[in-house]
């Protein structure tokens, strides 16, 4: 099967970084194909920033929906998943969503970690989304700044680690989530030095992909939007929208 | 006080009924001004319409904010409002938002009446949004179609008066919210034939409006946001976002 | 339009302070008029006496809502609003109710700083009444007491400044509510040193009154009370009651 | 053990009523002594009347409470109930949250049938006062009218029947509570053509009473208020506020 | 009348204590009679061992339920009480829910005080298990370990009150519940060095299952189930749930 | 991979279905494995019997973990599955919460569809346990009774159908959940005549167990519990519980 790997951000680099880890957790026969952003900004880190991303994917999935069998949308908090869902006729599943949901099968409550405090709020709405907010012990970070996004889970790992620990001592959350596209892969390298399992959120969406389309895939869409005209878009979302 | 009203639909009709049903609500010295979307669709009716419009309500405030003490974001459903909110350092209050907050100064619980069953869903996620869903007591629907959007409010006043009564009836709401642009002024001209106090969403949001700017005006926005590189975006919202 | 301020504390000298701090805030050609209980406590903070003032609220818009467009309850905890709501027929407005919707317009979530942690339990009473304490961040008080009601504002507004900023540092709030009425009038004079914008409930509370006598004024009110007798109540408040 | 009645209303003969049915519950050896409101309405059924009687409620109790073990407030909806916990020294337990407490006990969830449909929005105040709103099944009247309060259990018990039995068909509630003072004593009556099981709230009160008198009586009130000087109160209630 | 206490754990020196506990609370005419699990733990501390012991809870009151008017379910945690409820024809009733149940009747919220930081999760389940959660402060334990469970009580006191007063300090609690058959009947001891009226459990149980019986007993359980077939289990539990 | 089928019921029969079912959904190299209760009834339809076997379910994995990599718990209302979480150092996944999470990465709202009201509210619960109540349209059955659990999925296909789509007309709910293990494999036969995608609760548990296992498998499972004596458990649930 094939899965699309829409990165509503920017920056080519982290497209790589998450296929490649994403694909170390897929079955054999599934393809991963990455796509990054051509608009927007490298790295979503606010609302305005994930409202303009949200809309972005919806050209991304247009354009590139023909060959896959799925998309995960690779961006923690899941910008524009609902809308894609309800626009397109396959299944669209949310790195964020998927991390939460298999988190859930893993332990009562969840704790999220992650690597700025500026995400907090922003993910905060995300757990709300999912309707799992009573599940949530909560989201964490480290109180010391990072240089680089590029190389934030080296750099950090320990003091990610030590937020975990915390966070499970003080919360008895049951499960971590590093949370964070940047943090990527960094999981399966640390879970040993955490106290509780710890998921990672992209291995966790393509888990999730690939189980839905082998459950159904396309089947499992739902139904048609009515055609709409529409002024201005590219061409392969006024086509989505008209229904073309 | 000039006050922007920003219609995330492409329709300029839409605008210019707003504008002047708004503006019978205001207060002597008080000018609203429309703008309308450039690039969307005529009238949104799904989330994934709702989506692009609050993407392009962020180049509409970016671009007309200079000259502005507040925005209305002249949909209900409030695309973008929160994102708009957190990006730009003026008050931002979205008409559903405003009909709502009104509302729950009139009376216990609310029900929202509408003219088309496909926005009961992205109606729904509006009132969460507020976090009053425990106030609200449902969205009621005509079960009769429209031909036209332009015309609904008198085509369907009959069937929306019958409605909002059968919500009273059976859910004992207190206050009846007429919801979507196209009914905008409608509430007044039909207030004596509904059992309950009715609000008009657009001349409840410049009423919200007025209030904030003389509560505070611009120093009722929050802080700023960090400024931000990115690719491809219109130029004044590029600004807007590099903290220009 | 007129706007009765009804002081349910029995207080002269605080009903002087809100109808001045209010009026600052009315448009022009509006008129507050103050009255105070006779009957009560000078200060309520604690639920019997906020019970009694609730009665107490009832007589007073009885004998005086013949020449009111709407009446302000301006006490924060809004003693008898929704029972007087349903009693009479013309808008009733409670100061920390529209202190809270109001807020809920400049951001996701508010905090409460008061000068008296005797208030809290009573204070959550009333933001639960509105439905959203998941839109709250916490009450708020300074750890440091005070020697007079009539002074707390001057004596204690470094403490509630620091108590606000450790509120925004520690929950992320977005708004902050000077809430007492004994604050009245603070936040415009300390809102430069708070990160955050502050809302002063009285003067939201006249913003809100005006809003609803213009969006139809006695028009919104609920439906009658079907006529009641009584025993030993007083005269105005009997009638009412009565539905004479 | 003595506990006093409280009937907020000024209906002496509901008093009587209570105080005989609730005798029937009670232990050998326990005393009930009914006292009637002075002012206020025969039969308080709005949120207006219940505040007043609220008030009432405390001038009763600081009036009576020099003889009583614990205090019933002995109306459905438990006006007054919880300021009256704060300003006395001894248990003071609702008719209606000992009924929907005891209910609480006896199966998931419970329905309320009741009498009159004007009181359902005061009902629904009354199961969220108690936070068991997520254990109630609704509140169910029947349809047809009534001509007098102090027969309407004998001339409605058919139709109260058949309400019970609805609501338990179509919500499957597990416990039905008979609520409203004039029903006192109706539910060992009719429980035998009720599906689930019934309970008598004034009974449910006494033995609820009883039981905290046993765990403790006086030692388990509140801490004392601050003492208060207060304007034009009756000269118990007065006393009681000034911690005389 | 009869009131069977039914401890899951096999200590039978705990249900001895238990008896004479709650014993101290009955009234005149109330005999209590307990009995031990036969198989399972001493001293249920977690879901596993909370599960087999509801589990066993069925076959003990399956053969113990001819000769009783009601069961307490004696453990802190009440496992199989809506099991248990659903499937014998007598009121049966939980410890921990009466203590929570009669804490909402004394205050607005209540704090749980335990003995070991490990019942804290199990304990969240019974508070949920309750629909109270939104009235719970929480869950406290004092940090020191402790040598035996028969000696917890005495050897804990001070800790146990210390804990209480801090969160009674923190958030205002207005009751307090001991929680763990190991400390039962030291809420009376030390009442009195406690800011807030303090809950035994036991106590509290046995004043509601003699409350129930007095207001109907087993005319107070819900319906039959239908008979069912079953394989290899105790003759009497086998017996119950073929109807026989 | 090997994943154990454990059927809590003592059907033999629904094992084998359940394997046949789940293995079309598995992956090549996945090898399901049934294993069947001892003791217990035939078909769960309660919560006496379900906590039964919940507890006979800890045996079951007591005894057959040793060559599994993860656990499924193969009854809709997942008994015992959180205390065989805490208990046992492998996943174990239950067949409801695997619909539930799946269903909510479809959609925003599932309704699940079922053949006998009687388990209505048995599933409500398992709902609740999920976190998901806020997500859920609610539980539907067909009116019509059926005469076999064996036949049922055939027998009443037609009326599960119906009421699927009566469930999606009247709630909009955007997934159907077709749960029961005697309606396993129905989803995908019957899914082109439902107007939303259809769920098949033992596919998704098979597809979740598999997705984490590749995820980590035992690595996801938490801490082990401190090790406890027992008396008169079988025998390797006895070690289980003895941490041998």
């Amino acid at each position: 099967m094939r899965i699309l790997v829409a990165n509503p951000n920017t920056s080519a680099d982290m497209t790589d970084r998450l296929v490649k880890v994403g694909g170390a957790a897929a079955s054999p026969g599934t393809e991963l194909r990455g796509v990054t952003a051509e608009r927007g900004v490298p790295f979503i880190s606010s609302r305005p920033e994930a409202l303009l991303a949200g809309a972005e994917l919806l050209t991304m999935i247009a354009t590139h929906e023909y060959d896959a069998d799925a998309v995960i949308v690779a961006a923690f908090g899941d910008p524009g998943v609902t809308a894609a869902r309800d626009l397109f006729q396959l299944p669209v599943i949310g790195m964020s969503e998927a991390a939460i949901h298999t988190a859930c099968m893993l332990g009562d409550r969840f704790a999220i970690v992650t690597f700025s405090p500026s995400f907090q709020r922003w993910y905060e709405d995300c757990v709300s989304m999912t309707g799992l907010g009573g599940r949530s012990a909560g989201i964490y970070t480290p109180d010391v700044p990072f240089s680089s996004v590029a190389n934030v889970q080296d750099e950090m790992s320990g003091a990610l680690i030590d937020t975990a620990n915390d966070a499970i001592e003080k919360t008895k959350a049951d499960v971590i989530i590093l949370a964070g596209a940047p943090l990527a892969g960094l999981a399966p390298k640390v879970s040993d030095r955490i106290g509780r399992p710890v998921v990672d959120p992209i291995s966790a969406a393509v888990c999730q992909a690939e189980g839905i389309v082998r459950l159904g895939g396309r089947a499992l869409a739902g139904p048609k939007l009515p055609p709409k005209s529409s002024i201005d878009l590219p061409a392969t979302l006024r086509s989505a929208i008209a229904g073309e």
